[in-house]
């Protein structure tokens, strides 16, 4: 009886995050100020982030210890199974060894805690009382709701109002641990109230409820602002993932020779693939693919350019593989895959060709989330599903290769909260998008006139 | 850094089920005939289940193998972890040990698939093609679906037209898996287009949905019947639960003085606790609670009589608490919890105080989930929180007497699919039931020329 999943003990749990700043081929361009297009400084942020996660962002420290309290919160769930896909081997008949880093058995049922702990930490530290964040379909919303529960800070969630309305279990599971969640545009902000006075019905976007969030989080010292991606301290918390996937496999005695994630801001990706980056610059030979959408797909078809985090270009101006901040995608059901930008970590080193962009069509990502549901029992998130469909390709050529490769990829949440994209795409109401050229050249021309990194 | 998870090698799988049918103090009433009233013959079921499980039901053997092929599905989800639940220790200020068995962890999310794996299983080699069953709130409809699945078989599942429309989300679940799912009252049987015919807009029951799926199994040999609950194997099968539990217990030197779980038809909680009820048969000093809702208070208020397990009366006559078939239990969201009846065999064992029977409120569950979730993390089901409850309440009990008591209770599985109920939790909607001597001595009039155990 083979052991199909592989637990690390509580003491196997890594004591740092891997920071990959210092080890990049050539250092990233500075955050610009939205305004004046200098680079930031320390005082134009610190009314929103603490000040330790400020620091992180610009460490270049290699390891950066994980402090005791964040240890003892990620013991709830960490470390997480690795786990093999046997049966999918099996259906698949290839020679290669699928394993997936399931990172869906945390509370919320996703990577995002990996962040919102620390974050709701590092803030609890620095006596904050309140964070206030955005959330489109509501992965990350929740994960900061539970994870302020769990240092008791109070949680306030502006989110997107069609999502709000349209995945209310969300929005309960925010209740349940105690955070307010609130749908976006709301009365509570001069950024909401202004855009409600002109459209009394408006859907609402992630750009509007990260202005207001921010908004709320200038109202008073105590309170702060959260983000649950894109920045390298976010990225810098998720390589626990690769941290103990690391570990698992040399356990087991296997090398990787593929690592797969799905990527839309990037940090579930980067979670899992920087420890093994650090690998391929010392001169391991591993794959690393960065698994995007054809709807939405910044890093395949997207420009390394500096862009805001928002369309009320809000924030500072980063340097990253962009389609506009005014880019809209369209509405495929990988809600967390549906970002303009990308962290400028992941960008980087798509420029470095240390990772490959790879972009997928939904039908084809459904198919393959069902597939693994037959093959595997779980229900994959609409997200995950994109990195399983190419971890399901490598395979399919390893087997034409004749190749006992090891394929290795982050699982990074559960489907079980988005049972009515399946249902949409069972009842073939969904459809496969790909954008034109026209399409993205028109969109990037509104960022001819920013700076360059 | 202690482990607060306490996981199994999957080599420590138990190899067999624990059958408490020979360790009874003394032998079960056999099952009636509906119609005749007198013992049920193999000729009698074998048109709806295989005679593998028949034979199940009624052995002897203390110790049933696992077959081979069963363990290897277990290994997808299990050895389950075993957790120690300190956050909860710590705000309870108790010097209580307080572990639970994370049956939650299961593709569809609850222990149910312990018993859906071997059932699909054996009809598999019995040379059945399709399974049809019943499902209320989609728990074990979703898990048979899942289990079929994994044995290639198709599955056809009467779901309660009113649970069918209100969660959505587990009907897609078990499409994802490839099953069937008919709203019940439904045009495909004889029974469901006579209640149509009457009623059109019929909300469909449980025992609707019963005669709905014993009508297809009987429409030909290679069409069987798969229940999720109450009977002798599906407790058999889900021993799995409490052996885990016992070899985790083991091997961080811990000896249990209390065991919960939440009981509604009994299988959960029957899962846990027979492996201990067997220690306590040979001497050792364990107290095993079955927490009940007092909505629904079969064990602690219904008779030990012989009863139908559906209102249509067309299951045969078994022995055990019930409330009588008729009884409608008020609208608690502990959907898997409202049951009239109860398992032969956790009846019994009541009987013969080998455990004491539990019941609680609505409104105290939904608080101790709430606290779980904001103490543990994880969103408990409405069913498991009343399991929490009574942990919650001996580990405050263990305080007061200064005892440093080790307790252990079944989290039957999670609460993603069921955010409906904190919903209505949270913003006021539920209330607590409880019946009248009145109500009950009534209910059970219906019984009263049927034969005694």
């Amino acid at each position: 009886m083979d052991n199909l999943n592989i637990y690390l003990d509580a003491k196997e749990l890594p004591r740092y995050w891997y920071n990959v700043l210092p080890d990049l081929p050539s250092p990233l361009s500075p955050p610009l100020h939205p305004v004046t297009k200098k680079p930031i400084s320390l005082d134009d942020v610190k009314p929103i982030f603490p000040v330790s996660l400020i620091e992180q962002e610009v460490s270049n420290t290699k390891e950066i210890s994980i402090p005791e309290e964040v240890l003892e919160k990620y013991l709830l769930w960490r470390p997480t199974p690795l786990r093999r896909a046997r049966n999918l081997e099996k259906f698949l008949d290839t020679p290669a060894h699928i394993y997936f880093k399931d990172e869906s058995v945390s509370p919320p049922g996703s990577h995002k805690p990996n962040t919102a702990i620390p974050q709701a930490y590092y803030n609890k530290l620095e006596k904050t009382k309140k964070i206030c964040t955005e959330t489109g379909a509501g992965q990350w919303g929740s994960a900061l709701a539970f994870a302020c529960s769990q240092f008791g800070l109070e949680c306030e969630v502006f989110m997107v109002r069609v999502s709000y309305n349209q995945k209310p279990y969300r929005k309960v599971m925010m209740q349940t641990w105690g955070a307010r969640c609130v749908p976006s545009p709301s009365e509570l902000t001069k950024v909401g109230r202004e855009i409600l006075a002109k459209d009394p019905d408006s859907p609402g976007s992630l750009g509007i409820a990260i202005g207001e969030a921010i908004e709320r989080a200038l109202e008073d010292e105590s309170t702060k602002y959260a983000l649950g991606s894109v920045l390298n301290h976010v990225v810098l918390h998720q390589t626990v993932i690769g941290l103990e996937t690391k570990k698992q496999l040399e356990l087991i005695g296997e090398k990787p020779d593929v690592i797969i994630g799905c990527v839309g801001g990037g940090s579930n990706f980067a979670g899992m693939a920087l420890p093994f980056v650090r690998d391929k610059i010392n001169g391991e030979e591993i794959d690393i693919y960065a698994v995007e959408p054809t709807s939405c797909p910044t890093i395949t078809r997207g420009e390394y350019l500096y862009d805001f985090g928002d369309i009320a270009k809000s924030t500072p101006l980063l340097p990253m593989h962009t389609l506009g901040h005014s880019f809209i995608p369209p509405p495929v059901h990988a809600g967390g895959l549906r970002y303009h930008g990308m962290a400028p970590i992941v960008s980087k080193l798509v420029k470095e060709n240390l990772i490959t962009p790879i972009s997928v069509f939904q039908l084809d990502t459904f198919e393959a989330g069902i597939t693994w549901a037959k093959q595997q029992g779980f229900i994959p998130a609409p997200e995950t599903t994109h990195a399983i469909y190419y971890a399901i390709k490598e395979a399919i050529k390893a087997k034409e290769e004749g190749k006992e490769k090891t394929i290795v990829f982050s699982y990074s949440g559960h489907g079980l909260v988005d049972m009515a994209a399946y249902e949409a795409y069972l009842s073939g109401q969904l459809q496969d998008y790909s954008l034109s050229e026209e399409d993205i050249k028109k969109a990037l021309e509104e960022l001819k006139d920013l700076p360059r990194p």
